[in-house]
């Protein structure tokens, strides 16, 4: 049994009933949105925590990318990471790691996680196999179902799995050309092993297995974006949309078969395709969830990427998108620490919660609205206790000269506020 | 003689063409559209740098705040955040000082800025006259247009008018009631005084006056938005609007007169409404370059409003907007030091590119195509030399384990691109 197949007999299960007290929704509500196939709960059975919905009519979420790579890996790292993700207010964490021992890394972070875990199984398989037999392409689709399923064994609440790489969409890719070519790692994985086997992706051909596996054990499929464009110039070519079509008709057989789906999206996209992308995804997919990697809206800000990946996230996020995977400071230069996390993941939460005002999520306005009244009654302890980052807030304030004040020293003694009491306070509509 | 009276007479000024070449457009084009009133050159006859154009097919420029308040005076720092902000890349400075010698802050400033400098002279007017005199209501129309004439003489490029702010619109915004109040420092400034002396705005009915000292130096007229939300409860209300109609009114005269004008919009708006407004200003105001604060799409985000600032600037610039006034980490906290002017000229300058990029600007995505290109070929250093801030992107990718290598530590040596020999390059589209 899934989330899944039991909405669909109507039932409400424990892990709705929790989703919707999180989001000031009914029970029914969530459950609705859950047969639709518009709403997931990624929850493993065999992983307990306080589960988080993502999709529609939900508040928008944040997920924080975590993980080793063969340059560098060190667990208790990886441990702070999350702890400083979750205490940043991320809904999801993935643990992408490629470096150390990969078992050992997920499961402490499984043990340790009070929010949902992700992975890309792909990239166990790859450095599993490479480092006991060399190249990674000799390696048979068992070996990769194999991870697959230890993963979703061990508690995994969703998977990456780029299904929609099929020759035909590499063979467009090919043909059309790119200036930044394939730049995710899944992807071009996948494609390399397609080309060096002559054969059609094992996760598209034999996706009655991945549904399996996923069934078995309540696994969200995230269905990734292999060939996601990561250059604007990139954006919005055949190939990706040949993709995005495949992984619109593998969703619907996935939540036929009672699995719960997402879709993964772009990437590098020029700010004015960005709406287009989402409802692109929503016609095709039937509603699925989707799942944003930024997006970014301009190549040149290695450094500053989080704010390149705030712009592109509000922008998707407003247009429908569910779920924002955070961008770091670090991204294009190399892997995150704690407090680039720290800075992605407040980043892509200031983006999410710009597009909850707008998306009518409930109550996301109301703070805006109580945060102002705080700001017009020169309330500094309520303003901060408001904040996104409270203790940030507090300590800029106490850097300044008029700390102990009323107001702040941006206008100091003529501040607009205090000139002003003529103006009729407006209630705040709740 | 101005910019504009110029151009009506078919002339191309040395300005102008100066203007023509660091855009990459003709210098008739400039003319053109300087003729027209939808772009302007601010500079004043007295002031000497090599000036930039803000408007229609021109590339979004980035302005930054710096000045003084009462509680926070040092000119020194004021002068580090100058050579900061424009290293960083800001277009325009505004000095907004209210404390210290005004005088000399602002004469310094004007000295040393190879950019363009604004100002807000009613700052000036009030802080002289309260600090002389007492209460700021009982200063006469005179004194205020004898601080705007002294600026402008001073060399002033453009200055911040809040004309707008007429009792009609004081009255619609006292009827509708506000969360968030007036948040404009100019804005309420006005309204006090207009409602002490139960007078009409003198900048309103004493248009004229300032027409003709803009005239006499070709100082541009940056039509202040007083009643600008700062909530977003509180956007796009019928105060505001009624402001932008005036101020559409008044651009018109201006630009009948020779005078070189341009609008200034909000403030906090709701991400979904920022389009609205920007396509308001172009119509309400035959097209006059638009210059925007921010905007901030959410009230909870101190601290990080550079980041909420980017979101609606890059938004606000997509759909059509000129002229990015930056918003620093400091914003409702306390004045900037000069490292947070320096984050939030960045941030602003993303926003610029991201919109650049979409409005056609030339030579704007060639950038990010090469940028792209160096990315697929592991060229660091070409890579760096593009970035934004290749200093910052070259420091951090030194602090990784993985610097003398190709790669970098974040896929390590399961790198996408070193998998990715087989896609076509595609050529850069110049």
């Amino acid at each position: 049994m899934t989330q899944l197949t039991e909405a669909k007999k109507g039932v409400v299960t424990k892990q709705m009933e929790l989703v919707a007290r999180d989001e000031g929704l009914s029970p029914e509500e969530v459950a609705k949105g859950v047969a639709e196939g518009v709403i997931v709960i990624p929850k493993n059975i065999n992983h307990n925590f306080p589960p988080r919905g993502i999709g529609k009519g939900l508040r928008t979420k944040v997920n924080a990318n975590i993980g080793t790579s063969a340059e560098h890996h060190d667990l208790r790292e990886e441990l702070t990471k999350l702890e400083v993700a979750v205490e940043a207010g991320a809904d999801s964490v993935m643990d992408l790691s490629t470096g150390g021992d990969l078992d050992k890394i997920r499961r402490e972070i499984l043990n340790r996680s009070p929010v949902m875990v992700g992975t890309v199984p792909i990239y166990q398989a790859v450095v599993e196999y490479s480092e006991r037999n060399g190249d990674f392409r000799n390696m048979d689709e068992d070996f990769l179902f194999s991870i697959i399923e230890r993963q979703a064994k061990d508690g995994v609440d969703f998977v990456t799995v780029h299904c929609g790489v099929t020759r035909k969409a590499v063979e467009l890719l090919e043909k059309e050309g790119r200036v930044g070519g394939i730049v995710s790692r899944g992807g071009a994985f996948l494609a390399s092993w397609m080309e060096y086997n002559d054969k059609e992706n094992p996760l598209y051909t034999q996706f009655d297995r991945l549904l399996e596996i996923a069934k078995k054990y309540d696994v969200t499929l995230s269905l990734g974006d292999g060939l996601r464009p990561g250059a604007i110039a990139d954006a919005s070519d055949k190939a990706q949309f040949m993709e995005l079509i495949t992984l619109g008709e593998l969703a619907d057989l996935a939540r036929k078969e009672g699995v719960q789906v997402m879709i993964e999206g772009p990437g590098h996209v020029p700010l004015d395709q960005i709406e287009a992308n989402v409802r692109m995804e929503k016609e095709l997919c039937n509603g699925a969830p989707f799942y944003v990697l930024g997006p970014l809206t301009t190549d040149i800000a290695p450094g500053y990427d989080h704010i390149t990946g705030a712009i592109g996230g509000a922008i998707a996020a407003a247009a429908g998108a569910d779920f924002l995977c955070y961008v770091t400071p670090a991204e294009h230069l190399r892997l995150p620490n704690p407090s680039e996390v720290r800075m992605g993941v407040i980043a892509a939460r200031i983006a999410a919660h710009s597009a909850d005002i707008v998306k009518g999520v409930p109550r996301a306005q109301e703070r805006d609205q109580m945060m102002s009244e705080k700001r017009r009654e020169l309330d500094w302890e309520g303003m901060y206790q408001l904040a996104l980052d409270p203790d940030l807030a507090r300590r800029m304030r106490k850097e300044s000269e008029a700390y102990m004040k009323e107001y702040c020293t941006m206008c100091g003694k003529y501040c607009s506020i205090r000139l002003n009491p003529k103006v009729k306070k407006l209630e705040v509509k709740k």
